[in-house]
């Protein structure tokens, strides 16, 4: 019955992520670039509205642009199941990321419906507007919903192009003054569920379809700044240089080092961004930056992780006569999924017949924002090579039916 | 007698080379911007010009803007010396870089008019243009006069707004179609002798005040890339990773490495630009180029350093399963100084009883250029720190005096 009315709908979920990728500010670079809150992305939230009105669903927008669609449930007092993700992109990024989330969320309920299932508990689809960093801080509509951000926040947040989060949410018909209307009242819910490409490559190399989260791992993050003398590259000898770039690579690999033999044996770091001054073939670089990401599921061993990498690269910078200057970037605390909703979605598995994979998420999701008033629990389906945001993003579509199936039944249980 | 004569000028100098200063584009940014065609660079031209007059010299510019003074000798048939450096500067640079050179030299022509000397040999001063390299490629004005450009190179140079090099030119009022009167008669000159900062430590290392420059080192430059994955920096665990920079972090160690063993004492290597792709905080790496330069006056050497990095950048990418590209971005010949040239500018630090120190240029320079046609010579003064290129590029007055000071003895010996 199930794996019919799966097949019945999921034709229908692949053309909408299809559809979905066509609201794209640049075409030209190959991938899907629907920054929140720009034309494209409202157009595709007006989309995503009236797919869900098509499902039944009682649609609204909150005053940060968060978009709700609501099954109500054969018990309205009962706490709601919420589940979705979000719509935007970053730039020149893929089809899948956020977007499986809401769009099968909504295929869920088409399925349920077409099963002819009444859930006792209303359920209701979330689309969280700013998952990705448009304005430097990711997961904003999620945040405050929370109540994690104030309005001074929206003022202080700023894009590219130095548009204030605050002016730009005003600009595209919202509320930044109204953000109490934004807050979710946990007691109204019963838990959070997010379906989610895994965006890694644990899956794939597992050879299975899905996987049930367990904890989602937090980064701390932070800027690294070495200076020494930007120097001639010929007139300097090598014994007279204090070149702040060959001090970076000896601490980019004490950082891989460390990750590797990490206890936990989940520490992930990354160097994602170097900048070189003054930049110059013929000058040693007399200033080397560096932003660095630590994540654990662990906050303890990731913190020890961070506390050896900045004790080495001060040891570095010593010996190589260089100043040292770090500040951090922003620091999140892991999360544990709900264990009844983890539970749940494990015996969803099991009811299809889909083996699964007990999961860590190393990237973080609204569902970990969300985590700090109301239970939660995620789903995985393969990222194709581990890659996202990026074109070449993707997820086999049958690896994408299961995921949907069990998002199905995971959320019929909740519901029930 | 010397001495006096030194002080009698010097205060001159000094003022000239403030003077010079104010040709600049960015005042805002703290140092010296006079790109080499720009109108502040044509204004600096003439009031050198200018001053070459003042000091009794018949001035000319070249097809290319070359700018000549010629004292003409007692024997108008014997081979001149021809001596100066350039003016034009980099981004935000520093007063003295090529500055020294023509300045210098029309100090040094004052000084022995003033001793009432009248040498056998004219002597030819020259700020060549284009040493800096405005158009991806220095030394553009000596390379031209030794025929070492053609004219659809003067197409193909362009600047950072993709003017071509022979564009500019013409806007600038010169004749990139007459490039044939641009080239120098090398039986006309007996040798080249350019006065120019050291841009490095060594001298002020050893305490002295003069170079005499045996060798110049020449650039093997180089453009690495290494391509990994650009994989999610949270989802990816270590051992899954294909990370670009971090390979690019290895290499740039074996690099230093090796020139720190190189068997001549003297190879210097530098990474100085580094591109991260897609260069986010929450991205591994997918792509890492890197810009290398290295130098040694043993050009053996060198091409055995850059061998040696090349098989072990390899090795490092075939271990992180990278793949690595390498293209040159250029070669220059190292070249020796004359002999003769070299021995006249000792013999006037023993005659002036300033110590010097033999020395390698790590820099090239204009005389590099001239050495395919001509003998040529450099003397070095101090570089406060070894800076250059930089608002705080320094060189005390005094040793500047001693620079100018065995610039004209030395000029007076060969002009004999």
């Amino acid at each position: 019955m199930t794996s019919i009315s799966a097949s019945a709908t999921a034709g229908d979920l692949h053309d909408r992520i299809e559809h979905l990728a066509a609201f794209n500010a640049d075409r030209a670079a190959g991938g899907i670039t629907r920054e929140v809150y720009s034309p494209e992305y409202m157009e595709a939230c007006r989309y995503v509205a009236g797919l869900m009105k098509r499902a039944g669903l009682e649609t609204r927008f909150d005053a940060v642009g968060n978009l709700f669609g609501l099954w109500e449930g054969t018990d309205p007092q009962a706490p709601r199941v919420l589940t979705g993700s979000h719509i935007d992109t970053t730039l020149n990024a893929g089809k899948f990321d956020g977007v499986v989330g809401v769009l099968g969320a909504i295929d869920a309920i088409e399925r349920l419906r077409a099963e002819g299932v009444a859930p006792r508990r209303g359920i209701e689809v979330v689309a969280f507007a700013g998952e990705e960093p448009r304005f430097g801080q990711g997961c904003t509509g999620s945040l405050v919903a929370v109540g994690a951000l104030t309005r001074e926040d929206l003022d202080d947040l700023c894009d590219r192009a130095g548009h204030s989060l605050a002016a730009v949410l005003r600009g595209a018909g919202f509320e930044p003054d109204r953000l109490e209307d934004a807050l979710i009242d946990p007691a109204r819910y019963h838990g959070f569920l997010e379906l989610h490409i895994e965006q890694g490559a644990v899956l794939e190399d597992a050879g299975l379809a899905i996987g049930v989260v367990t904890h989602i791992a937090a980064p701390h993050d932070l800027r690294l700044v070495l200076r020494g003398a930007a120097m001639h590259a010929g007139a300097t000898p090598m014994v007279l240089r204090r070149d702040a770039l060959a001090g970076a690579a000896e601490a980019m690999l004490a950082l891989e080092h460390l990750a590797c033999e990490s206890p936990s044996g989940r520490t992930v770091a990354t160097v994602g961004v170097v900048q070189v001054r003054p930049g110059a073939i013929n000058v040693i670089p007399g200033e080397a930056e560096l932003e660095v990401d630590v994540r654990d599921v662990d906050e303890t061993v990731r913190d020890a992780v961070v506390d050896a990498f900045l004790a080495e690269a001060e040891a570095i910078a010593g010996r190589r006569g260089l100043e040292l200057t770090h500040t951090d970037i922003g620091r999140r605390t892991p999360a544990a999924c709900d264990t009844d909703i983890v539970e749940a979605a494990r015996s969803a598995c099991v009811e299809l017949g889909i083996e699964h994979l007990d999961i860590v998420s190393g990237a973080y999701h609204d569902a970990m924002v969300l985590s700090a008033v109301m239970a939660m629990g995620m789903i995985f389906v393969p990222s194709a090579q581990g890659v996202s945001h990026s074109p070449l993003e993707h997820t086999d579509p049958a690896d994408l039916d299961r995921g949907v199936a069990v998002l199905t039944r995971t959320l019929a249980r909740l519901a029930a």
